[in-house]
């Protein structure tokens, strides 16, 4: 043991004095805090701890020094009954904290000094001794003393061009040997130093090597690039040498039991005989397959470890199974046979897509290797859109003709359309198309359902295409600022030039952002299967309910098949751009008296009635929250002068008269204007009307299902607590009416919608009225940032790219801001009523952060787009989840 | 005291077991709270505790109820030597705890029952005491019994058909014996009840009878439309009585010492020979003069009270004196002369205007009767406008042809013109002219600067036209919407269809918000005298700086002829607007490199730099700060299509390269949109510009002056603290250049405008960048409502009339919302850095109420407009003196 007391004067190995935490592999996970090891190391332990032919080890935590390795290597001799330099050979490998970040290569074979040669020869014969005792000096050389990888491969290729051989292993022991000398002096000429042949110099010389490594400025800012900490600590693994190199069968092989593509089970991999480490990976030896069946199925000829080995092939079968449950996940496994002996030498997580690890999650929890919530927590509820919408095939050709903001996700391809009207034309024959418009408005609404994607050159992620997109569940890019319309022309010219004509065939890619030019392979969603039953679990552990947003009856029909819990935004202004309605709505909007635009109410009301029995009839006694009308009135006027003149003309007015209303109307900034409860402060007869058609409609719904209907009318932006109660007296006093009028029983809500800064800090005066608040995030978010989400898109790109805001407020919601508001609105609201219903209906109910913001703070739902649905449904699964383990 | 003893037996004063406050008037001043009697009976406190001749008398507490009330009378009746029913007559009269209520009348002649009447003969003879008797039963059955007052009066008036005169003083003993049984058969007739002849009967009914008409509902909205508090109490005085009829010289009479118009010194008033109360104010008889001197400038013919008594004169003389300085105020009074005996019996505040107040509490504080500080509370801030700017003058006839907002004060008398150009020109041959716009747009400065008043169809308080006629002191009313312009035929048509060309003369009441046809008297501003001494008064008690906005060295003289602080609000980008630099901007924002930018930009440093040097040099090392570029770009760009013609011209671009940047940067919402320091962060080279202006600016100003000057530079519409950063780090780097370039000291100060509710939600990390904030309420009020406030002036009267807001949140600083926002900015940003300096520069400055919460959060400033500071500095001394004095 000369060699390792020898480390102690090292001045490489000044850290030893530092407080240490190695440990053995054997029940790793049972130390405090195993994952200081790295996610590597605790798999290994598992695989021992579970009995698998894993060679012994130990774990050297992150950022702990070198103190106790001494004990811990005459612990791991004692193991292995064989001493360091006396022939037991180890590895060293990275086993980063963030597995997301990359690793240097491992060291192997480290202990081969020329005093072991003989050790080792007696173990896999002179000439594998040779190769491994070769492979050490060059990956120690490189990586521990900075000598030049190309040296010892120019020296290989000599040899090798001398012997007249293509590969290494055709060299025989005198070639070898020759080989050894030359790599000797190599690294004496290129690091002034002899190749150390003390096992343990060797040993704390590649510790200090990878930890320098880990730590080079260059290898943060990769990191940082890879997504992972750029900070983040890496665990080290010192294991005995299973040796791929001998007597027949010897080699490598890395392996996975299930498909990264679809997850389903079927053991595949490579193999590479007398081989060790990542050589069946990279190198020049072509691999085998693992068995005869994928040999036959790729069409090789060159036997397969089944046929070459069937007693190894049929081990390696059985401990990757065997590797998954005691892991608990699906991983790659890298695997040595040194004489017909199989051993699992490390594993990394598997890669797959959400599809497969969906599978892989159920499969697992049903197979009782991991529970049902570990499995609800295995999978990242963003990545469910891709199981949601159809999606442009993995590795099929992208022609980028724009970029713009991945506005609402899928892909959809069709021929480009300008206007709305084009849209509605193609959609009557069946054609999809591709709305493309500069921005849209209320009135590119029928459209845009007729429209299988939308692309718009200017606005942000909550724009108006953005968001009625995302309720349509179409696929939309917004804000592609690179490319040019000509209106007039019906052209689009991209930022390279090339110019697109109505009718061309486009592909939007929703989920990227990107338009695409042609017809781009598609993969279809699937939500049955193991999507199905997780979505089953997810329901039955998580405390919030989860609601859509839904304006009319197609919508509310889609929300019941992603199986909601209520609605939770109907905006019923929606309602009125339908053909016949919007005639109407300008009618009453232009009505100078107050008896003209009660005669066009009217007309509105038996619509408006039956848009909530249907509504009603779909949800069959769920919650459904109806918000009073919202946008600033002229939103419903029509703008170009021909528009005008034919509405003139419609109204019998004079264009004039039309003309000079419309212009009195129009506003500087119309999302801080006359707008939600403001017009009905103005105007009370229209939120009567409204109020009218949703209690007559409710007690219709009742009568024809059976199920009551209580509804919940949301009175919006509101700022002041006296809104709220002119309001809802008028609100009452119309359900007084109905009552009267139908002697039906009738039960009924009336709530806030808090969206305004003003409202979240008067939250316990509002609460004295309302009997629910929804927190609209995207005003509120608007409005504590005073930023226009529609005209945020044009620089929000850059803004987080500046690292100015760390994530689109749109998007993810303002924790730190808006989200004070909110947590301090609940509390005021529950002082002022206590147990008050509390929801968020913004867009960011859709997104999992939000979500489990709103799990923290006790809210009792979200509600968000009817496709965020099951991110929603997933997301408040896992926050209760993780609440509850106080995490 | 059998009369007191009854009380108890009658059901109306069922309150007599409540808790009781009575008081005598003698050292009333020194009970507990005495302004729960009423200033009235306060004031008549201070009159007997000075000694002067005015009757002892109780008053009894607003809202409580009787108890006491007999020990009371019986105190009274020692002190006046003689019983209740036996001689001892007492008034009743109301003393409203509000002053702005208005009162019953005083019920005079309580005590003169039947039983009585010899008592009083045998004091003022036979035909006075039946006069005072039948007095009292019209008074007192009128107030106290629901008798129909038309009745007495008809009675009266037969009797003096019957005897042939003209007036009740000529009836002689006969005819009032006769009316005194007539009065009495009308009491029974219309009451069914003996009129009450006992004495304490008479003065709890008359107690019970002001209570009710106090409480009662018309009462409550008469309170209300007066502008007083309607659910305020009552105190009520009960006073020896000092009779005005009687051996001569014997009347009554009110009187003043001071004129109401100016405040000057000289006793006004009128008297009535055998006369009571205020009949000298009202009645048939005319009443005579004090003064012959009066009477003389009047061409009167009846002696004066001088001439018919005048030791009597010369005593109400020298009691007003007397009263002025006991009472610690101007007030009217009521007196009495009985046989030559003068009593002062009421007094009243003088009604004044703002001179005359000013005069009056100016003079009494330099007389010892009331000390500065009184004096300096006085004075209501808001009412100073009528120092500061031209009004119409009171009783001016008015023809009002437009109503709006009053957006900005003063008057202006011009001739209509409907374009900036056209203003220009009028200017220039120095014609006065009134600008009328549907609303205005910053392209307008320069036509706004040229009129004397502007006249705007759309906008609210805070709209452009608004802000930017209060900072030039020009009379505004925006938001006329009765008013119609026709542009083309240059006309502008009113509400009842007149019409009025250009060229026609008008007049703007911009304190009004009313525009009148012709022209109308105007009142000079008068700045010097009483009000500079007031002023100066309250600069030295005010705690808190006053500081201006000003954008332009024309402002920055006017603010400092205000004596400002310094400037709070530097406005960088109106400075752009001026020609020749109107086109440098242009080419900047339409340049699509950088280097073409900062081409265009180091056009404009000099320019800049000259604005700068110019501020400094005026406020000679008082502090100034700068904020940066605020609006979006678009704000500089033309809209119509020949100006935007006319640019590509200039520029030499094509028209549609031009077009389509300026079509890029419009914007949904602009004041939501890329703005402030988000233009900052995109073009980092407009901000490093202004930076270098004001450092090389600050150095220069400093070497001229000899005063140093450290310029604070200000960073708009923050809403996270990585933007500071970002800018900070750039405006300090311009500012080590400049120290390099010059080799001259440099100091400055950078800090944040906070004006998005994020940014006062995240203070604590702003002020770990930021060494200032500067509040900017404008933006924050509008963010907090979600409500903009070029918007809101449409229906921002309905909503302050209908009591959803009670106030405009633009115009009075939102205490309970953006207050606290303000509240919790101020603690965040003290922790986040100690000691760091607060101010707040949105045109909540100049309101007072603002001011003094800005007081009680301890700001360091506020920063107004420079009209209005000389509101902030007397509402800031009120605020510290307020505040010291835990009120």
């Amino acid at each position: 043991m000369m060699g390792v007391s020898h480390i102690r004067h090292r001045n490489i190995v000044t850290a030893m004095d530092n407080p240490t935490a190695i440990a053995s592999l054997t029940r790793l996970s049972a130390q405090p805090e195993p994952l200081r090891f790295g996610g590597k190391a605790l798999r290994l332990g598992k695989l021992i701890d579970a009995g698998l032919p894993t060679p012994p080890g130990f774990a050297i935590a992150s950022d702990e020094g070198m103190n106790g390795l001494l004990a811990a290597i005459t612990t791991l001799e004692d193991e292995a009954g064989v001493r360091l330099g006396q022939g037991l050979l180890v590895s060293l490998r990275s086993s980063p904290v963030d597995e997301a970040a990359p690793t240097a290569p491992a060291i192997l074979n480290i202990g081969l000094t020329a005093g072991a040669m003989d050790h080792i020869t007696a173990r896999v014969g002179a000439r594998a001794a040779l190769d491994l005792r070769r492979r050490l000096i060059q990956t120690f050389a490189s990586a521990s003393m900075d000598a030049d990888p190309e040296a010892f491969e120019n020296a290989l290729y000599d040899r090798l061009k001398f012997a007249g051989e293509d590969s290494e292993d055709a060299l025989d022991e005198t070639a070898l040997k020759a080989l050894e000398a030359d790599y000797l002096a190599i690294v004496r000429d290129e690091t002034d130093q002899d190749f150390p042949e003390d096992a343990a110099d060797q040993l704390s010389m590649g510790i200090t090597a990878l930890t320098r490594a880990w730590n080079a400025p260059t290898a943060r800012i990769v990191r940082q690039a890879k997504g992972a900490d750029p900070e983040v600590g890496q665990g080290l693994i010192v294991q005995v040498m299973s040796l791929g190199l001998g007597p027949e069968p010897s080699g490598a092989g890395v392996g996975a039991l299930r498909s990264a593509q679809t997850g389903e089970v079927g053991v595949n991999g490579r193999f590479l005989p007398q081989a060790q480490g990542e050589d069946a990976l990279m190198g020049m030896r072509t691999p085998r397959l693992l068995t005869r069946a994928a040999r036959e199925e790729a069409g090789q000829n060159k036997p397969s470890l089944e046929e070459l080995a069937p007693a190894a092939a049929a081990k390696i079968i059985e401990l990757a199974e065997q590797a998954e449950v005691a892991i608990g996940d699906a991983c790659n496994f890298e695997f040595t046979v040194e004489h017909g002996e199989v051993s699992v030498l490390d594993t990394q997580p598997l890669v797959a897509n959400t599809r497969a690890a969906i599978r892989v999650a159920v499969e697992l929890a049903e197979s009782g290797a991991i529970s049902r919530e570990e499995a609800i927590l295995r999978i990242e509820p963003g990545a469910l859109t891709s199981h949601l919408h159809p999606m442009i095939a993995d590795g099929a050709p992208r022609d980028v003709i724009g970029k713009g903001l991945p506005a609402s996700p899928g892909a959809a391809t069709g021929a480009i359309v300008f206007s709305p009207e084009a849209a509605e034309a193609a959609a009557a024959q069946e054609r999809g198309v591709i709305l493309v418009r500069v921005e849209t408005s209320p009135e590119d609404i029928r459209g845009m359902h007729a429209a299988t994607g939308v692309l718009t050159v200017r606005g942000g992620m909550t724009s108006h295409a953005a968001v009625i997109a995302r309720g349509l569940g179409a696929p939309c890019v917004v804000g592609a600022g690179d490319i040019q319309l000509d209106q007039s022309a019906r052209t689009l010219t991209t930022a390279d030039g090339r110019v697109f004509s109505e009718g061309d065939t486009i592909t939007l890619d929703g989920s990227a952002g990107e338009a695409l030019a042609g017809v781009s392979e598609l993969v279809q969603p699937e939500i049955s299967g193991s999507f199905a039953t997780l979505m089953g679990w997810a329901d039955e552990a998580r405390r919030m309910k989860v609601r859509a947003n839904a304006d009319t009856a197609t919508d509310a029909r889609v929300a019941q098949g992603f199986n909601v819990d209520g609605i939770g935004l109907c905006r019923t202004e929606h309602m009125f751009f339908e053909k016949g309605r919007i005639n109407m709505m300008r009618r009453m909007i232009l009505a100078s008296e107050e008896t003209d635009r009660r005669a066009a109410l009217d007309q509105l009301l038996p619509m408006q009635r039956g848009d909530f029995v249907d509504l009603f009839t779909i949800m069959a006694g769920l919650p459904v929250t109806i918000r009073l009308l919202d946008p600033p009135l002229h939103e419903f006027l029509p703008h170009g002068e021909n528009e005008l003149r034919t509405l003139a003309d419609d109204m019998d007015l004079p264009l004039r008269v039309v003309k000079d209303r419309a212009d009195e109307m129009r506003e500087f900034n119309p999302m801080l204007g006359n707008r939600g409860c403001r017009v009905g402060v103005a105007f009370p007869e229209i939120y009567e009307m409204q109020a009218r058609a949703v209690f007559e409609a409710a007690i219709i719904a009742g009568e024809q299902t059976g199920a009551p209907v209580t509804p919940e009318i949301m009175i919006p932006l509101v700022s002041a607590n006296r809104e709220l109660e002119l309001l809802t007296t008028r609100v009452e006093a119309v359900a007084e009416q109905v009552r009267r009028e139908t002697g039906a029983p009738l039960t009924y809500h009336i709530g806030a919608m808090v969206e305004t800064p003003r409202a979240a800090l008067r939250a316990e005066d509002l609460a004295s009225t309302a009997e629910f608040f929804s927190f609209g995030t995207n005003d509120l978010t608007q409005m504590t940032y005073g930023l226009s989400r529609d005209d945020a898109g044009r620089f929000m790109r850059d803004y987080v790219a500046k690292g100015v805001f760390p994530e689109d407020p749109f998007h993810s919601l303002d924790l730190e801001g808006v989200g004070e508001l909110l947590l301090l609105a609940a509390e005021r609201g529950r002082k002022g009523r206590p147990g008050i219903t509390l929801g968020l209906c913004g867009e960011h109910g859709g997104d999992p952060a939000s979500v489990r913001f709103c799990e923290l703070a006790g809210f009792d739902y979200v509600s968000c787009s009817p496709f965020r649905a099951p991110i929603a449904r997933l997301a408040a699964a896992q926050a209760t989840i993780l609440n509850r383990r106080g995490d």
